[in-house]
């Protein structure tokens, strides 16, 4: 953590850029959600509301990220290249970050499905608790020396991650089926979307373990977190939202305060 | 308080680390809450917005505490550990923080219950003088030197506080049976929170007493304020958005503005 690797100024500016990157997204996906909410009928708008938490928590940190990356390097005019000032570069901000953002996913997504209240709670609850667990579990892993340390933690982390997928391919997989055909392939999208971006993150844990730790290895993991957050935050983020929309209309709910079709009481 | 112990990279790092948690999280709670206020019925609104108003003045604190953390202390690179700049760390912003906050949680607990006007505001008034009290009196303390002083207003702290729990296990059980069954449990899970919760306190404020003053005490008591801070605002204030919610429902009171079943006259 400490000895930064030497950097060319591309890869330096890469990193620099896809982070601020980041802190743009996640702007633009916060404000977006936010107001949004008021597209989509009452009973979705909580899970809006959460839609929007998540890039606004992710929008703070990837400040904080930025901010350390620049302080953590200098600039050296005679050779073109950036070391490390001595400052710590503090990378655990994105730990916080999941901890906060990765039990909330779950729950956008439950809530986006308008199931009584009693099966929402008990499924949301569920979910979030491995989330949170599978982060709990990664972060000594991911400030531990010792490979041995390393690899337990990840093991241990990866125990609640395959429990999520397993719900959201069992008992979820029920759900889905009994929502209106119109709206099904949008969930199948977000749980594929959540899949996909979620196993960056275990695979990128390894880097540093298969020797993946020059500068190529830092850049390389920088900008494959800062693309796997966005695509896993505002992307999975604007699927939600297309589920909330489509759930409105198959509701018979519009915007305009007309009803299209006749009302179902939840 | 002048003299920092030297901490490791992982202690500084640690306490760095939640310090952020904590603003992210105040943060995330302030939006959310403020947002989720349209969510309830507006009977409930004015405590929807309290609870809003909690963790975003936490926020601010968060952010000086965090900003007093970083200034207070300086990287050595060569032994790889963070020793006293020289500058103060100033920990009293909780307690400007909490002068302000703790009164406004009992607030937000009583106003989420929809009481009759007369008797919410004569609740809420005594609990909140309560405890305004309660922190006035462990200021002297915590800033004190002397065991005897510290001791001394630790003990006068002590009697608002066990006056508000007497209340809220008294008085205000009376008002919990006479709500609806189905909001029972969430008043009471209210109720356990902040009992569990602010019990760290008082008990953390004796950690320096007990010559727990080493950087391991300083790391420990950081982190607890931090997590403790985030349950007592950002988890309690959850806890009392569902309060809201549960009221609004069984009030017959739906977001469409649709009454789902004839409504209660309050």
């Amino acid at each position: 953590m400490l000895e930064r690797p030497e950097l060319s100024l591309f890869e330096y500016q890469f990193v620099a850029n896809m982070l601020s990157f980041g802190i743009a997204a996640m702007f633009a996906g916060a404000i977006f959600f936010l107001f949004a909410r008021n597209l989509v009928a009452p009973k979705y708008r909580l899970s809006m509301l959460i839609t929007a938490i998540v890039p606004a928590i992710a929008f703070y940190h990837y400040y904080r990220i930025y901010e350390s990356w620049n302080t953590a390097y200098t600039f050296n005019p005679a050779s073109g290249t950036y070391t490390g000032s001595g400052a710590v570069f503090n990378d655990a901000y994105r730990y916080m970050d999941w901890l906060l953002t990765v039990p909330l996913l779950t729950t956008e997504l439950v809530l986006s499905l308008g199931l009584a209240a009693a099966i929402a709670r008990s499924l949301s609850i569920k979910l979030a608790v491995a989330a949170a667990l599978m982060i709990v579990l990664g972060y000594p892993g991911e400030i531990a020396d010792a490979l041995g340390i390393k690899m337990l933690f990840w093991s241990l982390s990866m125990i609640p991650f395959l429990y999520i997928l397993y719900i959201l391919f069992t008992e979820f997989t029920k759900y889905i089926q009994e929502q209106p055909a119109s709206v099904q392939p949008a969930i199948k999208l977000a749980r594929t979307t959540l899949l996909i971006t979620w196993f960056f993150y275990p695979i990128a844990f390894l880097f540093p373990i298969i020797g993946l730790s020059s500068a190529q290895g830092e850049v390389f993991l920088q900008v494959g977190y800062s693309v796997a957050d966005v695509l896993a935050k505002v992307g999975f983020g604007v699927v939600v939202y297309y589920i909330c929309h489509s759930k409105s209309v198959a509701d018979g709910w519009s915007p305009d305060g007309l009803a299209t079709a006749v009302p179902k009481v939840a």
